[in-house]
This record gives structure tokens, C-alpha cells and sequence, in this order.
């Protein structure tokens, strides 16, 4: 595929995600770390307009010189923008003008993309990048309606019209074993495409240790809250423990109770919770504590990726048990784009694996997902880990 | 008149207010005290439908059981309800839904408003009651709506299809005198229509006092601010003194300084302050300091209402000094309706008059309307009093 | 007595306060209404410095420059000031030299009163309202210390070493009765001392009504509590029920329920609640709510003063429903004295006649209290009313 | 030394410590982290009491039941316990009180300890581990006064009457080259004593690296100052920037500019800044910030542990990019004590070496102190490390 072709098939993408909404659903922010779906629209478009277009395809004209400040997420380089939280009190641009923002700089790149022939590596990597950081934005379009309309007191239905994966239910338990020894993680940098914090593959020891070749069950997890884990701080971090006390929580997120029977949230509304999927939308904390209650441990970072090949993975990001922080040598670009992904490298813990909500393709084993440990709007889940 | 008639004029009304807006525009709040249009749409019609349609209009059938969760706004005696500051979290019900809805009530309403001739009286003020509900929703419908407007970064202009008053000029000062001596303030319950805070017309001792025929206007505010008069804490309470630092506060809402000039936001966008107009969209905390500055002082209820009928009013709410208090022999209604204002009666200042903004009819002599110090997204002014 | 008699039979009163205490009881600021008893040691001594013997005491020095940021309360005139919530977090100075300061500038006064024939009527003013402004501070230590050891968990006896008077058990209920009339209220400037807020006396009219000679005793309130009154919205303000929903309220401030029996906090520890006591530590909004569930109400601050002399007052402050607001005709001086009272003439409710803990001699009918609606830690009760 | 000496000697230099205070120092906590250094004093003497002598010495009697309530620090399994936040808030017990308890308790101690032949090796190492707690106690007990009075707005001197080590300046920079290979790191369990979250000596690989024979000094942190450091984003996390602009932070804690010098607080009082001292009180943020400056990084914790025999430690605790995490093989005690510091393990770095406020012989290379990012009232410092 040409690179016109991939990005004319990802743009597609993004709107058809968006596609069953109504207006109204593209405009709320019910908590900081969902952004209306407006927003994402915007900001992926703002994006290649901003670092591709005005830079690169000469005499592009910017859509809506207001439009920087509306869009920016957080790139200091690129100047002031609308506080994060406020992004919810913005009804302009509509959702039509975000569409003709986006049919704008869409028949402005298509033109651009035609020349690719003479497009430099730099300038090819950063194109890339854009549709990677679109792909991005695809999940959290996904996550963010599910919070949006998950949290309206009437638990709306809605369509679905993009390519939406079935979740197989998870087989019985089974352990792989790893032996110890040196092992290389990371990416190499020849790889189609990685982001920076991927890179600089390196050498880590790793002791003997053994994993469960899936992910952990919803019958599993209920066995726990029946058991009464989130009543028990000893299984709990001391803020993990005060994060369940605050917030009154007793199970994952999307869990309902009701007349004795736990229900689940999805698309298709309410219904009866399946045992057999993997528990989902668990903070970091309700991850550990699970791993503490069941005597076992969440992986590192590394242990999953050197054992990637033998797992089943793709339905759950899965917390690890790994800070987010740089790899040995790691740097960051000189420009705006040196922003993407180091200045969060702190009070956050790496996710590994790909969830139901991922783009195809999007990830791999050497992918680093991160949020901060209460998070868990995300398609969150766990894998269980003992050394040997 | 008939009361469908009236009804139906008014709901008209309501509509046309929103004429202008896009769908996004419906839904936001950008502060707790503002909020979206389509919450106001639906609550009015929830009143109609939770108070009149259901107890008196026999086989009447709910329209969705679930909105009197969405759309009570405080009657604790009917229920739970969304929390106030989370309206703006709400993408559904939609616009159309909550269209879907004043549709369904106003056929309701159209057939049950045949009988009025079988009407009890005790109906029949529920019904005006219920008008005049809607009217104090006109006018937060038309303060939140530029409020919604008037804080996006893109600062839109927005068609009104509304009967809007033109604002005359404020004229040239002139005094009123008012002789000492005992007056009477308050309805008597023989109007047409009063609040239940109105009633218990009551005598009230007044010293001599003048007050101005006119508002303060935009020319004699800003030599206020000229002086310096945000920058000295001599002309604050304590109280505005925290606010203005806290906030930045350095002029009205609604004032922008763009190369030197004083701009004013309005549907039309952003214009040169008018200077002859009356100063508006101040807080309690900026009127008295204002008076302070002016050697002068604010004006009583009881002083309002005497001299009402020598007053220019109209344009904008006026604070009083006068905290928001029973009249003596207040009762609240054993019903859900008692508490509709009584609850309220701490904290709030009174503010008389009625503003460009109020619909037509609207208020009067008696009317008392009230908000908390720091409020400015009315349509408020001041006007300067002094003792002989 | 001489105005150098007072002086030192008032210091000396002020030490006699805090006799009992233990040095770290000096220091602590649960919240923020209350402050250390050694920050009001200091700052009654500085306003004595500050305003009578800085600007009238010639050659008098500093005792220590830096006193003036740690204890200057709130006046913006004589610069800036620890922040009040911070005054807890303040070490040093120690008690020993905070005496050491009041010894210093007592000298100092001792000095300088003995000159008191040559005083203008100004500074004789200035010099009695010191007198009255740490009368005032007498009261807030004896509340203040109350908190602090009332909140401490070892809920310790403390002695207490000061004229502190009996308080008589409540009399069977009685109703006085006032004619409607035009009376007047507020001070003449003739009188020994008031405050600035006291000042213009002034017609009001009084519509005919009737109060109750005693307050509202142990036994009565118990019976609001009993019957549910903290679980039932229907007698609170809005902002009353939020407070007592959100703080969890479920009585009056002091009072601790033990193996089913009520006890009440005193200097002589938890002892067992005496039914005939007038009730104490009430917030406004819970008296509201006690004179709503009677289907009485609360006076006005004229009606008080009106019936004053045919009333049993003095042991409780009495929460009325007026406002704290100027009286017809209030100025403030333009000194920093001018901060006084003024200032605070927002969002308070007056309190009327006086309490246990009131420096004996210090109110009066004319006298103006003032607190914010959910205060609750000085010695405040209700007188009921109705009109007849 | 028996166990009854080293008991005594350690328990004597905690009092040491507290020598030069006034007894109001030993009340207040001017933030959350910091504690009353009463509360330090009666918490390590609660810690003997509760884990030693109740459940081991026959016949013990509790001082006071109501101290387990007040000097709980964290241990869920042993009850409820004031709020961390409100420790300042309590002025009883009082430092007599408490010297009472310490006196009891040790007496208690000293009779229980002669017969440290009949004790078992849990019971020793219980007795040990109550030491090591008391010593990290005494290191708090001097940040904590350094914070109470260096915060007080008289900048007092005081005495200080223990073993305070003189901090030697740093030397010209040297770099120390660590070839790549598999380490060992972490504590074996045979040392005299270790801390749970030192054990698991477990192998980690490391590519070569240099790192800094030094510290760095005020003098080179000063040139990131003068350089703009403070106002350019590019350094810093995301998180440090909010935190730098949220907290007006422009140098480390104590650094006070007057008249354009530079001065830093100690117990001597403000001094002119000294260059050549290892820089101090920096946050997480500013050690990584300068460190991107610098165009180098931070050292992991295993960086560091490797390398400590070449290098110069002991005056600053040192920031390293390691977040706080278990050792493959981590496993908490069942006991209260197994809460000792397994559930910290989120959102906090690691810090190795010591500083001049640890207690001699306290720390070794194995030793981990964590801290949360913004925390800068320990003596924190940094070392710079690079790749080869």
C-alpha cells in the first residue's frame, strides 16, 4: 500500500469508530482522562497539519488559525493551549466543522501523498509517526465513548461499525517456564516502525520464572471480590488501599450488581457477566492485590516480552509490575515530537500486549503502553506470574 | 388568553430562544452555575409533566421513567437526581430525544388544558406557577447560553430569535428623593401571579434616601477601573478582596482588552464597549465596591421597591444590600413546591428590577431574585443611593 | 478605675485564661476559625503596640520588628501577614516569648497610661477600643482552647482559672409579647463604648410578635433529635442539609453518645448531658432547622434588641435570621481601624446578647455578633419566635 | 555492646537530636509529610511497646491504652490511628507526657533486655529491627525540625547536640567506568542486618557505563539556574513542569535570595550559599531536569549499588531513575511488620547512599530509600551518570 492508501484507509477508519454516535456524544468529558470525541477528531487532524503539512507541502494554508490552540494536546513546543479538563466545555468547533477541518487537511495530504517518491526518510518516519499516533487515538476514541456512555445514568446501546474483534474466552490455566539467562529486549530501529521508547535494544538478566500462558478470567477475579478482597488491605498498596476506600470501590469498572447478579457494560448494554472472558478495565492496584490474594505476581515488562511468542495476548493490556521509564540510552528528538513519549517517564507503569480496543497491527511485543496506576477506563486485565 | 394559549406562546418561546444553536452547544457546562440548554429544555418540561400531568391528568403515561433522574433539579421530595455539576457529562438524552419529549408533554399538556373551565384554583396557580417556572428558565436559558459561548476560545458570534429589547443609553444622573415614613412592600396575594417570597406584604420604617433614576453606565465603571479600583483592597468586603485576587478579576465578565481597548462579548461577537450603556455582568462584590468608591452606597429592597415607579429599570438585575430573608409570616408549601424558594434563604443577596434578558412580563414591583455574592453571568448592574 | 487600672486588670484576665494550659496547647490549629492561643497573646499585645504606642508613644521601640508579619490579623493597611490557616504551622515565637513581648509593651503602656489626663478623646477611643478588641479575644481563647481539647482524642480536663459564671438551667417556657410599632435600634455614640457597627441609631418598624423569655433548652433540642430531624431535608436550608449530609452531622458540636446515653464536653471532661441546660454549639443552620421542625422561627436582630430588657439572655449567642449588614448611614474610619467591621458585612448572620464565655461587662442590647452559617464552636443557642 | 547498650546509646541520641528545641517545636507539622517531632519520639517508643514488650515481656502493662490510637503511624493490623495530616493538630500528649512514656518504656526495655540470653533469633531480630526504625526516625526527626523551623518565618538558629558529621566540599569531577557484565546486587540475608526490601540478592546485567565519582555541587546546580533552567519545559517531566509552575519553584528548598546573594538555611541560620557543598533538598523532578541539562541522566539503583566502592557517598541521599519496586522474590512478613515497607512498592524512586543526617552505620550499599517525586525535604542530591 502506498503511504496515500494507508492513510486514506485509517482516516476511514477513525470516522466509521465515531460513525454510530450522536452529536452530543462527540462534545462531553466526564472525568480528565476521557476527552470528547471531537477533541480526538480534531487533534489527529491538527497533527498532520501541524507537523507534516505546514512544515512540509508548500503553500498549505492552515485551516483555522484557532484552531492550534483548541487541538494541542500538550506539546509545549507548539505554544498555549485549552487546560485538558476544559475540553468538555467546548461545544465550538462543531462536529461538522471538525469534519470539514478534517476533509480539509485530508485533501490536502492526499494531493501531498502523491509525491511521496520524493518524500525524504525523515520526512517518511514522520508520517509514520502520525499514523501511528492516530492509531493511537483510535483506542481511546473506543475507551472514551464506552466511559461516555457507560456512565450516562440511562446505560445507552450503541453501534458499532468498525472492525471490532470477537474476545475468545480464556482456556485453563497453564504454565510456561522461562530459564534464566541474558536476554535482549527493546527494538532494534529496523523495525517498519517503532516508537522512541521502544528503542535501544538492550541486554537485561532475567532469573528462572514461570507464567500463565493466558490471561485471567472474570470467574477467576469474582472469586476474589466473594472472598472479600477489596474489604482485606492486606492484599492492597497503601494508596491502593486508600484509592478503594475514597472511591467506595468493590469490583472493575463497568460492573454491575444487580438483584445479586453482576452485570457487565458493552455496546450491546447490560448483560449478564461472561466467566469466561478476561476480566477487564482493572486498575494497577486491583491487579496487585489480586496477584498478593492468589499468592502469585504480576510479570515485569521484560519477562513478557521475552516470553511474548508463547503467550496468548491480544484482548487486555496487561499491567506489569515495571515503572515506565527510559531505556538505557534513551533520548529524545530535538524538535515537538521529542515530547511524545519521554516526559511521562515517571509515576507511571508499563502496560505490555494489545486489547480488543487496539488497532490491527498496532502494537507489538516490544510495544510500551503506560498509565498511572488508579487508571482503568482502559481495556485492562493481568497475566499471573511465580519464579520458579 | 387562554391558559393554552399562554402555554403554548411560552414553550414557542423557550424554542426560539435555542433557535441558533448548534447540537453542541446544548450540552455543556463549563461552571457548575451554567447549564446546558437541553438540560433546561427537559427539566421545564419535567416540571409540567412531574407536577401537573401525572397528579391531575388522568391515565397520563410517564415518557421515559428514567429523565426524573436526569431532570430534577433540587426537589428532594421527588427523588434522587444526576448531581448538579455533572449535567454537563450528559450526551444523552439528546437534543432530539429531549425535543421527543417537550413534544410528547405539550400534546399532553395541549389536550389536558381543554378542561380548563373544570380546573380548581389550586390548579390553576399550580399551571401559572409552572409558566412562570419557565420564564426564570428563558432567562438562564439566555445567560447560559453566552456564557457557553462567550467562554469558547473562538468567541462565536450566535443568531437570537428571541424577542430581544433594544438597551437605551443610560441619561445623564438625576436624584429621587423618598420622604421618611412606614411603607409597605410585598405582594398582597391578589396579583395575578407573585412567588410565594413575594407574599406578606408587610411595613417597613425608610429614612429619607435619594437614589439615581438611572443605572450606573460602562463610562462611569470604567473610571473605576481606571483608578485602579480592582487593585485597592480599601473598597472590598474581605470576602471580594480574596475573590479578585484569587480570580484575577480585573473588570465585568464579558470585557476583553484588545490593543488598548475595552471590548464587550455579545451575540454579535466581540464589539468596542458601549459607553453609554449600562454597566452589566458585575458581581455583588464589584457593585458595592463600586458605591464604596463613589462614596455612595447600594440601594435596599425595601428602598427598591418603594421607589419603583420613579426608576428607569429594566435593562439589568440590580443588586440590593439586602441579604435574601423571609418575609415576615413566610411559610413554605407542605408540598414538593415549598421548596421551591424558601430553601434557599441564606447566603444570597437580593437582586431587584428585571434585565434585558427577562421575559417580557415577566417581573415586577415585587419581585426578588437572588444569587450568591460572587455571581456575575447575569445580566446585573447596580444603582447608587445615598441617605439625605 | 483609671484607663491604667483597666488596662491591667484585663491583661491580667487575658493570663488567667490560659493558666491551666500546657505549653503545646499554645500552639495547635485544628482548624482554621481557631487560632493558637498564643497567636491571640500576641496579637492583642501587637494592637496595643501597632495603634496606640507606635504612632502615640514617643520613642517607643520595637520589641521585635518581625512580629508585626506573624501577628497582624487582617489589616491590609499595616502590611502583610502569615496567612491564617498557617498560623498553627508557627513554632517560635514560644509562649515564653510571647510573654516576654506582653511584658514589654505592658511596661510600656504602664508608662504611657500613666499620662492619661493628656489624652485627646481620639486616642482615649483608640485606647478602649484595644480594651474591647481583646475582650473580644478573651472569649475566642476560652472557645478556641475548648476546640483544641475538645478535639484532642484524650479528651483531657483542663482547669480553668477565670471568673467563669454558672450558667442557670432553662425555666419552663413563656411567651413575651411586643406590640407592632416603630421602635429604635442601635447606638446613640453616647454611650460608654460600641462598636462601629452598632452605630446610627435608627427607626425600624416591628410588626406585632411574640419570643420565648428563655432559650431552647438540652431537653427540647434532644427531642428534634430523637424525632429524626437530622435525616429529614424538609427543615433544613439547601446549604444546611449539604453541610450536614457532607460533614455527617448528627448533633450539636461537643456532644458524644455513649453506650446509648449523651454526653456533653466541658473543661471537667465528658460528663453526662444536662437536660436543663440551654443547648450550645450550634450552627445557624441548625437552630433554622430545629425553630422549622417546632413550626416556630428565629427573631430578627431588631426584635431582640427591642425585647431585650423583658428577655434571660446572656449565656448563649443567640442566632438570628438578619444578615450581618450596615446599619443606615455606616461608615468606616479611614484608618486601618476602618478594617474592623466593616469589611466583613457579607454572607454572616448576626448573633445577639452574649454567652458563658463573654468577658463579663463586654455586650450589650445594641451589641452585633456576627458568624458564617455552618460556625458552630463558639457558645451559641436560639430563642424561638412567632408572630402573633 | 549488648543489645541493652546499643538500646540505650540509640535511644539517648533521639533525645540528643530534640535537645535544642523549645518544647513548641514539638508540636507543630507545617505539611503532611513532615511530623510532629513529639510524634516521632512517642511513635518509636510505641513500636518497642507494641512488637516487643506486649507480646514478649510477661506481664508488661500498657502506659496509656489511648496511645496506640495516637502514635499508630501506618499499621492497619494493629487498629485505627489519627489521621497522618492531622498529627499537628494534637497538643496532648504533651513532650513531658511523652518523655514520660519513653521513660517507661525504657525502664521496661532495660529490665527485659538483661535477659537477651533466653532470646530467640525472631525475637533478636525483632529487637533490631526496632533499632533500625528508631535510627530512619532520627534521620526524619532532623529533616522534620529543619523543616519546622526553616519554614517559620524568624529563620531561627538552634543547637544541635548530636554526632553532626561536617560535609566535605566536592572534588574536581572524576568518571568512574563500570565495564558490562551480570552483577549481583541486594542483601543475602547473612548481613548483621537488612531491611525485606533489600533481600532477594538476585543478578542483574548492565551494559558499561561512567558515573561520577562525586556529587554534584551548588556551584554547577547554580549555573543551571542562572541558565534558565527553572523556564525552559525542555527539561523537565511533565509532571515536574506542572509541579514547578503549580509551586512557583525556582531553586531547591532553603535557597533564599537576598540582595542578589544567595543564602541557604541551616541551624547556624541563613549563610551565604557555599559552592563547593554537594547540592541539597532538590525534588526527583530537578535531580532529572538537571541531569537533562547536563545532556547526561541518572544512575538506576543498580548502577549504583554496583559502583559504590569507587565512590564518594554519604552526605546527599541520591535520586536514581529506579522506581521502588520488589526483588524477584520479595515476600511480605504475615505479621504487622510485613506492612513495613512492601506496600510502598507504587509511584516512588529509589535513593541510594546516605546523607549528613543519616545515623552512622545506618545505611550500606544495599540500603533503599524511596521517596515521591516532588519530595525535597530530605538532604537529596544527585550524581550524574552516562553510557560509554
Amino acid at each position: 500500500m502506498t503511504l496515500r492508501e494507508k492513510y486514506q484507509h485509517l482516516r476511514a477508519r477513525t470516522e466509521a469508530i465515531c460513525q454510530g454516535l450522536e452529536a452530543e456524544d462527540f462534545v462531553v468529558q466526564p472525568i480528565g482522562d476521557v476527552s470528547p470525541p471531537k477533541w480526538h477528531l480534531g487533534h489527529t487532524t491538527w497533527f498532520f497539519e501541524t507537523f507534516v503539512l505546514l512544515p512540509h507541502a508548500p503553500g498549505y494554508a492552515v485551516f483555522n488559525a484557532q484552531y492550534n490552540y483548541v487541538f494541542n494536546s500538550y506539546y509545549e513546543t507548539v505554544g498555549a493551549r485549552v487546560v485538558r479538563t476544559d475540553r468538555g466545555n467546548l461545544s465550538r468547533p462543531t462536529v461538522a466543522d471538525v469534519r470539514r477541518y478534517r476533509a480539509y487537511v485530508d485533501d490536502a495530504m492526499g494531493v501531498f501523498l502523491t509525491t511521496e517518491q520524493a518524500f525524504s526518510s525523515a520526512l517518511r518516519e514522520l508520517l509514520i509517526l502520525g499514523l501511528n499516533h492516530e492509531e493511537q487515538h483510535q483506542e481511546l476514541l473506543i475507551t472514551d465513548i464506552k466511559y461516555i456512555l457507560g456512565h450516562n445514568p440511562l446505560l445507552p446501546m450503541y453501534p458499532t461499525h468498525y472492525d471490532k474483534p470477537a474476545v475468545p474466552d480464556v482456556a485453563a490455566g497453564q504454565w510456561v517456564s522461562v530459564p534464566e539467562g541474558v536476554y535482549e529486549i527493546g527494538a532494534t530501529g529496523q523495525e517498519d516502525f517503532c516508537f522512541d521508547n521502544e528503542l535501544g535494544r538492550h541486554k537485561v538478566y532475567l532469573p528462572a520464572y514461570q507464567l500463565q500462558r493466558e490471561l485471567v478470567s472474570n470467574a477467576e477475579y469474582l472469586a476474589f471480590i466473594e472472598a472479600g478482597g477489596y474489604a482485606d488491605f492486606r492484599y492492597w498498596h497503601a494508596a491502593g488501599w486508600e484509592w478503594v476506600k475514597a472511591q467506595g470501590i468493590q469490583a472493575p469498572l463497568y460492573w454491575h450488581q444487580l438483584a445479586g447478579q453482576w452485570h457487565y457494560y458493552t455496546p450491546e448494554g447490560l448483560a449478564p457477566l461472561s466467566l469466561g472472558q478476561p476480566v477487564c478495565h482493572l486498575s494497577y492496584y486491583e491487579a496487585w492485590a489480586y496477584a498478593q490474594w492468589r499468592g502469585l505476581r504480576l510479570l515485569t515488562e521484560a519477562e513478557w516480552e521475552v516470553a511474548a511468542p508463547l503467550l496468548n495476548w491480544g484482548s487486555r493490556w496487561e499491567w506489569t509490575e515495571s515503572a515506565y521509564l527510559p531505556y538505557p540510552g534513551f533520548t529524545k528528538a530535538e524538535s515537538a515530537i521529542g515530547e511524545y513519549n519521554g516526559k511521562f517517564m515517571v509515576d507511571q507503569l508499563v502496560l505490555r500486549g494489545a486489547s480488543e480496543a487496539t488497532t490491527p497491527g498496532h502494537s507489538r511485543p516490544t510495544y510500551r503502553n503506560f498509565f498511572q496506576a488508579p487508571a482503568r477506563w482502559q481495556f485492562t486485565g493481568l497475566r499471573l506470574a511465580r519464579y520458579n
